[in-house]
């Protein structure tokens, strides 16, 4: 470590005569684009999940900032040996972990279009294109998925883009929060709930915990492997019926298409048919399976958001378009304004005055913001909606064919049904004469996990975890931009080996089940 | 509009086999390069300030999404002849307003390389060098800062990068709400009183309502112009006093160093010694001013800032890292992890159970997050500390050149004295035989406001405004990358025909002076 520095330091490199300096951008630009672009050829052949352990970096860097300039050639080589080994590869076409972050072209362009702007859009008038494209291109997407009319600007309501669904469900359970606050009285914040199901993202908690909700006022409604881990509309009646009963007043509903651990679909139409009943505020929550209802064979996944209030889906997953960058629509976009407004003496302009622009610092939790529409608009030009379909299908068709491989093979079980490019599967391994599915949950669990860091030690792959009804599956999430079907089978190849050879452990040293249990128990909290 | 559109969908151009296709990414890559470094060379060409109306952009793009790919030349055409007009060009050397947003060479390469890696980095385990270069470039900062040892990684505390100050106030408001309503009780979140002054970004006021305070406890504290508008330790050591007789209960005092109107500086030690009578806790908000404390001469600013228990500024501000980058420290990292973290199923990992590793989920609002550090480092390594101060000394020569000319001439008043890189100015033009500084307050600021309406409508310069204490003045923020000498010369010169014009018009009509105030009272409120 530290040499490489030395070296620049010692040589005194002078400094660009201006930080902007258009040709010395124009060349570090042209050596940036080839570094990624060849990062990209040669993605497939680093491990996917990275091998370092806690502290690497603070071994490799010095202590400090350098005094003096050192030459970009000094920090890409830094890059390329201390930074790229420490990269967890989301873009590698052998990722399947968590979601994915699918990058595009046409995203990446637009994002330096957009960073090479720099603007600072938090209202109209500090940059009109920034906020003038914004709301075009949500009205465009609306209609893609074709949102209900009172979605979209056209219609009375419209479409902001935010960071994470994070920010969109903060600012919207904040929304619905003042919105009754201001009937009820400020000090019944404490009487407020909250509704979601034990499947929904730890989003919601952390954003009503932020914005006061009373922590005992979050309900996490269970759900059942016989609802395919919906939230049942009944379930939902009853829990508002207990808590006005106590005196409570309910809030907000979240529900999800698509979630987290098995991509679980709440029944919007129902949902939202209950919620009507008490007034509370609908939030549907469609981080990642949104993109997938721009295809008319999905879009029935989110009938009924007509009931909802407000829609959320992360461009930023499974839709192209670089981190960070989710796309929320409300009806009544007045009630973020009353909620998120400010209006300081320095930002006052006669385009605001005049009413007749959107300044969008009202609809986030932050002021400034950054030009994030112009990616969004360059992958829906670049691509144009008939091709993001197939993007999309193509992945389907790729979730399917593993989904097909592990049905094939008896020793796996697929766990839930598939709804989109999300396969969830388990191992089910005969054990000392009986076959797993008799032989308890917690042995099957243990194994399963075993399974799970043999396939990610390997490198190929990545795949993560998730736990649903006490049940440990693996979660097989196609949508990396560079995954092919021959990505495919090859995870599957690496996923069938491993099982291979942990089943052949347990065959060369056959144990009695008590003891096997007592291996695996170990492994799993391990 | 339109027929550009529709030549590309009847052609039917075919779309790239694969969306992150390293070929067609290095394609489009140098031709955007190309395109952003000749903006560069041509920004000081356009109107500073946007001069498109409301709906402008609506009337050239498509009601909807095209079905077809677009090839990447017909876009970047529709950039040119459609988003740059409605840009307000942030990177001008001619741009005065707000405070800065400083790019660089460095800070756009560091974005590239983190939009090409696009990985999602939550916890450390799903990006490793993502956190961990984090940590390292927080430590140099601070140092480079000179901040007290505790709000280092390597003192027990440390540093994250948010998207903004908003959010960095908003993660810290809710760490002390947490803190304290785990002791007094959840029930008495209406008791918690935030102090700031009433010249405190107005980010403040946001993050405390989102985080449940009450909007009647939210203390926006006179200031005086004969403390140059920083906030007296008496005037809160009396306003805690106040609120604790009514039985309420004191949270947050919300500091600055370098405001958004004058960039006044708040007394941190004083302020900091009657907070800890009532042991709330202190942030100290430098988002502009931060960046000019790593020069010694002006790290005095923020002397008593061991007191504090948070500190933050915004490296997109005035530290050369494009948007957004807001740097935050804090000494007690864990009340950020008590109030904001998550530890769902989906997300368990060996890593995150030995405590040896930072998971940033648990210290910001989002779950998902960008690679920000790429960016700061390359900002940190390209430059050195010293061309950065140097960086930094420029842009505060510049505005002392400025701050002379507007002296040197009488017709002018420089307001408040300048502290860092900003010169606060208005018009005392002699009216009626008056001197302004006789004819009244609303008659000053109307002028001013005249002034500088038809200065931005030149389109050579853009600068905005604030009032304090009553008067309307004109900011003039020296810290635009490309900005030289001869730009900050060319604007006093705008400055000085447009006020020679303005005060021609009444030679050439002389009117009585209660004609001369109406019209100007119509113009400041028109």
């Amino acid at each position: 470590m530290g040499s490489l520095h030395d070296v620049v330091e010692n040589t005194n490199v002078v400094c660009p005569p201006n930080p902007l300096d258009p040709e010395e951008f124009r060349r570090q630009g042209h050596m940036i684009v080839d570094f990624i672009a060849d990062y990209y050829h040669n993605v497939d052949k680093f491990p996917v999940l990275s091998q370092v352990s806690p502290g690497y970096l603070r071994e490799c860097l010095p202590d400090s900032a350098p005094n003096h300039a050192e030459p970009i050639e000094a920090i890409l080589q830094d890059v390329r040996n201390h930074i790229v080994p420490g990269i967890t590869h989301w873009q590698s076409p052998n990722y399947f972990a968590y979601f994915p972050s699918s990058g595009s072209i046409a995203g990446f362009m637009g994002e330096m279009l957009s960073v090479g702007f720099n603007v600072v859009g938090f209202n109209w008038m500090s940059s009109p294109a920034a906020t003038e494209l914004e709301t075009i291109v949500m009205d465009w997407l609306g209609k893609m998925l074709n949102l209900p009319k009172p979605f979209l600007f056209s219609g009375g309501g419209g479409g902001v883009l935010q960071g994470t669904t994070c920010e969109a469900i903060l600012c919207t359970v904040t929304a619905a929060r003042d919105k009754v606050l201001t009937k009820i009285g400020r000090d019944r914040i404490g009487d407020l709930v909250v509704y979601c199901s034990d499947q929904t993202h730890c989003a919601l908690k952390k954003a009503a915990q932020i914005a006061g909700i009373h922590p005992d006022n979050i309900r996490a409604l269970r759900t059942r492997r016989s609802d395919a881990f919906g939230l049942c509309p009944e379930t939902l009646r009853s829990a508002l019926a207990d808590d006005v009963s106590e005196g409570l007043v309910p809030l907000y509903l979240c529900a999800t298409v698509g979630t987290t651990s098995s991509t679980a679909v709440d029944p919007l139409r129902g949902l939202c048919e209950v919620a009507a009943e008490h007034d509370i505020w609908v939030h549907v929550d469609a981080a990642y399976a949104g993109s997938a209802c721009i295809c008319p064979e999905f879009r029935h996944f989110i009938d009924g958001v007509e009931g909802a209030d407000s829609f959320s889906f992360n461009a930023h997953k499974w839709f192209f378009t670089t981190l960070d960058c989710c796309c929320l629509w409300v009806k009544e976009p007045q009630h973020l304004v009353n909620a998120l407004s400010t209006n300081p003496e320095y930002l006052r302009n006669k385009a605001t005055e005049s009413k007749k622009v959107v300044d969008y610092k009202d609809w986030q939790i932050a002021l400034s913001r950054r030009f994030r529409s112009l990616k969004l608009w360059m992958v829906l030009r670049s691509y144009g909606v008939a091709n993001l379909r197939n993007f999309i299908r193509s992945h389907v068709n790729m979730a399917e064919l593993f989904e097909e491989l592990v049905t094939k093979d008896e020793r796996f079980e697929v766990v839930v049904p598939r709804n989109f490019a999300m396969v969830c599967f388990r191992l089910l391994p005969p054990l000392g004469g009986l076959s797993a599915r008799d032989c308890g949950l917690e042995t099957a669990n243990a194994i399963t996990k075993r399974l799970l860091d043999s396939v990610n030690a390997t490198g190929k792959v990545y795949v993560t975890h998730a736990v649903v009804g006490g049940v440990y599956l693996i979660r097989f999430a196609v949508g990396a931009s560079l995954t092919e079907e021959r990505h495919v089978r090859s995870a599957w190849m690496v996923v069938q080996e491993q099982a291979e050879a942990l089943l052949a452990e347990f065959n060369v040293h056959p144990v009695m089940q008590e003891q096997t249990d007592a291996v695996l128990t170990a492994a799993v909290h391990g």
